[in-house]
Parts: C-alpha cells; sequence; structure tokens
C-alpha cells in the first residue's frame, strides 16, 4: 500500500502550532507511515527554528503537492505567504496571524477535495484571531462542513481505547437535552459504527450513554431514554449495527476504556470531552504546565478525512521549547489509519 | 490522639459487603489507624468464611460497642439477628435482605447520634431490595437526612486528588440545569471549603465548573454562568474562600487531578460522577470483571460523619473471592480523617 498523503496546518502562527509540527516532522516514525506536508508559512518555522536550535530541518517550499519530497529530514511546506514576520507576535492574538490560520485550513480543505492529498490534520486556531480576520466561523469542524459542502457531521474525541461521538457539542446545555432526539442519536450510531470499520475494527461494539442520571433510572429522573434513546438504539440493532444503551456515563466511559465497547456515543458535549481529557490530559501543578495534552479530535461525515490535535493555541507556551506534541502525533496516525482503510 | 471509633455497616448481606468487610478487617493499618466495628450479622460473616477459607476472622459479637476489643484478628461485629441463615440466597435480591441492610444503617446512624461511635461508613445496599421491604428511600443519603433531621445536604466523591462536590444528585438534567442557583451554588462553595478544611487541608482551593460547554464561552451557549455561578464564586470570594470559576467542565477536573485545585464543586451528578469513575474504575475485558472500584462517597453538611464506598452491591461477584476492598477502605481512610479533623 502506498503511504497515504496527509496535508497538517500549521495553526496559527503565533501558537504552539509551528514548534509542535518540527517536533512531528522530526518523527522518522511518522514517514514510515505516510508522507506529510505541512501547509503554512515557511518564515515562521525558520524563526522558531532559530529561537529553538534543537529543532533544525530543511525546508522544501513548494506551492505544488507534486514537487513534495516526501524524505526523512527535509520538511516538505507548502508555502502560503500569509505572514511579516517582521510583524508577528508570537503568543499573541492577531488579525494577521488569525487570517492565516484561516487560509492554512481554507487550502488543506482544497487540496483534499481536489484529492492533491489523502488526508487533512489540523493543529489549533484562536477562534478571536480568526474573528479579527473577519472569518466568522466556531471553530474548524464549521470551516470544514461549508468548504465541503456538509450540512450533517459530529465531532469525535478519542483517546487510547476511548473514543467518543457526539450528538451536539456547542450548544447550551438545555438545548442539548432539546437534540436528544431519535433521528439525532441513530445518525450518530451508523457514524460511530462507520468511523470504527474504517479504523480497521471489524465488528465494532457501539455503546450509547444516558442523558440524565443512572440513565434515568426507568423514567424516574427524565425520559429522553425511554422516549427517544432505547428506540433509536433498537432501530440500529435492527439495522445490524452491534449497539448498546443507553448506559449510565459515569459507568460507560470506564468500560470503554476497559475495552468493553469500541466507542460511546456521548448525548453533549462535556459528557464527551469530560472522560477524555481526564484520560489524556495531565497537568503537573509544581511546573504550572500541562505534561501531556493527548487525545485527538475527527470530525465524522465529511466527504474528506479530517483529524485534529485536542488542544488549543497555548499561547503562554510558546517558543520554550517545552510544547507537547502527543496530541499532534495521534491526529496523524488516526488520519492515517482512516486514510488506509477509505 | 485516640483513634476513633468507626461504624461500618454491613452492607446488603446477599453483596460482596460480607467479603470485603472481611478483607478490610484483615489489614492490620487499619487498626493502627482506627477502632472499627461492624454493624451487620455474624451468622452471614461465619457463612462467608466457610466458602472463603483464607477470609478466617474470630468474631466478637457485641450489641453495645462498650463490649468491643478493638483487637487486630478480632472482627468486632453489633450483631443485629436480622437473616435467618437458612433462608438467604447470596447474589439474590430479597425483602429479608433489603430490610437487614436498612436496619445495619439505621443502627449505625443512631451510634453516631448518640457519640457511641466518631463515624460512619456504610457498604452498599440494594435499592429494589430495600424497596421490597417496605423502606422507601432514594439510598442512603437520604436515609442519613432523615434520620439525622437534616434538610440539607451533599454528595461528595473523591479519589486521590480528585474531590467533587455536587450541586445536585438524583434529577433529570434538564431539573439540574433549573437547580443552578446562587444560593445553591453559594452552600456547595461553603461545603467544599469546609470538608477540606475537616480533611486538613489548611488552605483549601476550590474550583465551580460551569453549566454549559466552554463554561458558555461568554454566554454564547447558555447563561447560567453569568448570571448564577459567577455571582456566587464572587460572594463567596468576598467571604475569603479561595475559589475560581466557572471553569470549563472539560479541562478543571484534569486541573484538580493535577493539583491545581482541592476540590471541584460540580453543577449536576454525571458532570463530577464521569471523571470520578474514569479515573478510580478499572474494567477488564478479558476477565470481564471491574480490577478496581476505587473512589468514594461522602455525604456533607450531616451533623455526624458518613463516607461510602462507591460502587454497588455487585451480585454478580459473590462468594467468588475476588471482590475488590479498596474502595471500602479509602472509605475508612477518609472517615478517620474527617473524625480527627472534626
Amino acid at each position: 500500500m502506498t503511504r497515504p498523503i496527509v496535508g497538517i496546518t500549521m495553526g496559527d502562527p503565533a501558537s504552539i502550532g509551528p514548534e509542535i509540527s518540527l517536533k512531528a516532522f522530526q518523527n522518522k516514525e511518522i514517514y514510515e507511515k505516510c508522507r506529510p506536508v505541512l501547509i503554512g508559512d515557511s518564515n515562521v518555522l525558520e524563526k522558531v527554528m532559530e529561537v529553538l536550535p534543537g529543532r533544525r530541518l530543511k525546508l522544501n517550499k513548494i506551492d505544488n503537492i507534486k514537487d513534495a519530497k516526501f524524505e526523512y529530514g527535509i520538511m516538505d511546506v507548502y508555502d502560503m505567504h500569509e505572514v511579516d514576520i517582521n510583524k508577528l507576535e508570537f503568543g499573541k492574538v492577531s488579525k494577521m496571524a488569525g487570517n492565516a490560520a484561516f487560509q492554512y485550513v481554507k487550502k488543506v480543505i482544497d487540496l483534499a477535495n481536489n484529492h492533491d492529498i489523502d488526508a487533512t490534520v489540523t493543529n489549533a486556531l484562536n477562534k478571536e484571531a480568526m474573528n479579527l480576520a473577519g472569518h466568522h466561523y466556531a471553530g474548524h469542524t464549521e470551516i470544514y462542513g461549508k468548504f465541503t459542502n456538509t450540512p450533517n457531521y459530529t465531532m469525535m474525541l478519542a483517546h487510547g481505547n476511548l473514543r467518543v461521538v457526539h450528538v451536539s457539542t456547542h450548544v447550551s446545555l438545555r438545548q442539548a437535552c432539546d437534540l436528544v432526539k431519535k433521528t439525532r442519536v441513530e445518525k450518530c450510531i451508523k457514524l460511530a459504527n462507520k468511523v470504527c470499520k474504517d479504523l480497521g475494527i471489524e465488528k465494532p461494539k457501539v455503546a450509547v450513554a444516558g442523558l440524565n442520571p443512572h440513565a434515568g433510572e426507568d423514567g424516574l429522573f427524565g425520559d429522553e431514554e425511554i422516549k427517544e434513546i432505547r428506540p433509536a438504539v433498537e432501530a440500529m440493532q435492527q439495522e445490524g449495527i452491534d449497539v448498546e444503551g443507553p448506559i449510565p456515563a459515569d459507568t460507560v466511559f470506564p468500560k470503554c476504556v476497559g475495552g468493553m465497547y469500541d466507542i460511546v456515543v456521548a448525548m453533549y458535549h462535556d459528557q464527551g470531552h469530560i472522560p477524555v481529557k481526564v484520560i489524556g490530559f495531565q497537568y503537573d501543578e509544581k511546573k504550572k504546565k500541562w505534561n501531556s495534552v493527548a487525545g485527538i479530535n475527527v470530525t465524522l461525515g465529511l466527504p474528506i478525512i479530517r483529524t485534529s490535535v485536542d488542544h488549543g493555541t497555548a499561547f503562554d507556551q510558546v517558543l520554550k521549547g517545552t510544547a507537547n506534541e502527543v496530541s499532534l502525533e495521534n491526529a496523524i496516525d488516526y488520519a492515517i489509519k482512516l486514510a488506509e482503510n477509505h
């Protein structure tokens, strides 16, 4: 099998994105599994390499994927010329950096839509900076929805054994309760089942969390389980999906971590985000920093592959040399697996 | 300091309670830190010791705490004579066992109310069995509320560094949203601060989670943070409590685990239960069992001390010798700490 071509955005130029991208491209294993290319600005990378000499790589600046070398030791950079390096302030929100980050995302989507690349991976952008630049999106996912003409998509988070698909994300908790509807839960069960197969899991076991404590305890605390979730689970079982639920949210996640299920359908943002981040994020109070921000984000339902880091721009850690690339490497790994089984 | 007297209920006689109690009483460290006494039925313990010979202890059957020996190797049992051992079916829900479990709880509360013991610890009871026996309570907490005449109490869960107090517990998620009110959040902040001091933490750092994703992102997804939670936090800061928030729920828990805070005020049941159980519970898919169900439960706001295991009756694991006593031992530890600083 040919190694898939993976386009990786540099993220906000003022963020830790350039540094962790250099770290990831210095990892030989990544070249053994895929052909990576960075979508960003070469002058920003050169500046970061000046400050962090341990991060030196040769750059191959291209404006066509055909010119990429895909050789370990040389970083292919699809050079976007969006940043005036003399004006860039690292660690700061700016219109210029916000626009650049947006343009990288738009470009990586174009490249995937045109089949120039097999999968896309995104570093973090800063929503405030992007908005300053006049690009009004809630985040990456909405940009992908728009530029791939996809009305229905959902967010998957993953860390190790734990994979979570969300019935809703960026809405209030009250609105999230309203969005727990049979058809919506069914769609998420289907997407959850499909992504597991795309990841090479032959017979996925899908779990569905309850909305209410104890999954409502037979209607005692809320009836969404009875009216919406259970009927959705039963309908999907009849379509041949190996799915169980609703299961109380406080036990379904440790069960999934332990291997009882391959994926969990969560009913709202925090229900899915809390367990993934509690496992993947490690904060060190003595050093006042995150030792690990593992865990990745995948947008399901798009015609192209998109995975992402599961952390933000971390402006407070820029150019210190301590930013952690594990989440980016995990996101690249996931993109490769999805591309191989696509 | 005299070692505190800790009364421990045996839990449902048909459950793993008797087995894990025997295991905990075989742990010498517990006797070094406290004077434990079991509230239960000696004939059930004798039966369990017959089946599990490794669990042999001498029993000192008493009906007055004054007769307890508190010697390692001898288990003091406040003998309740509630179980006809010939009729007891291990691993099954029954009226007799449900009534017995209830009577143990009622007795341990009486003993604490009368200052015969310094703290109480509960093993799991089965709600269905207790209801069959005509005792209609949602759980232990409500029994304690009733028999200590306490109208306002709240549930704390803890595992290691992570302590969580809940603004609401056994209500639907929609109702939980309605219960996020300034005065209620304030009460929980106060209880959180107090329990940390009772545990010997001199200057507790209290964190308050948001209700909505990203803590509402400045009102974009819900306004409870602006209208209720932030005002409560500010009021408590003015009273001198070191409290921060609202903080997005998906980052506040890993931060607390990492040591940035001593305790988190969670807005609803699953928000607090998910992180504690993801950390404390370890499921082993190969062996189809929980390797660990660590984590404990403390009722705050009562005039007496009550801690509890954080798992259920586990009827499917009874008399196999494999039930895990870690949660019970942790609950005893917590009760001791609270008694010492009371």
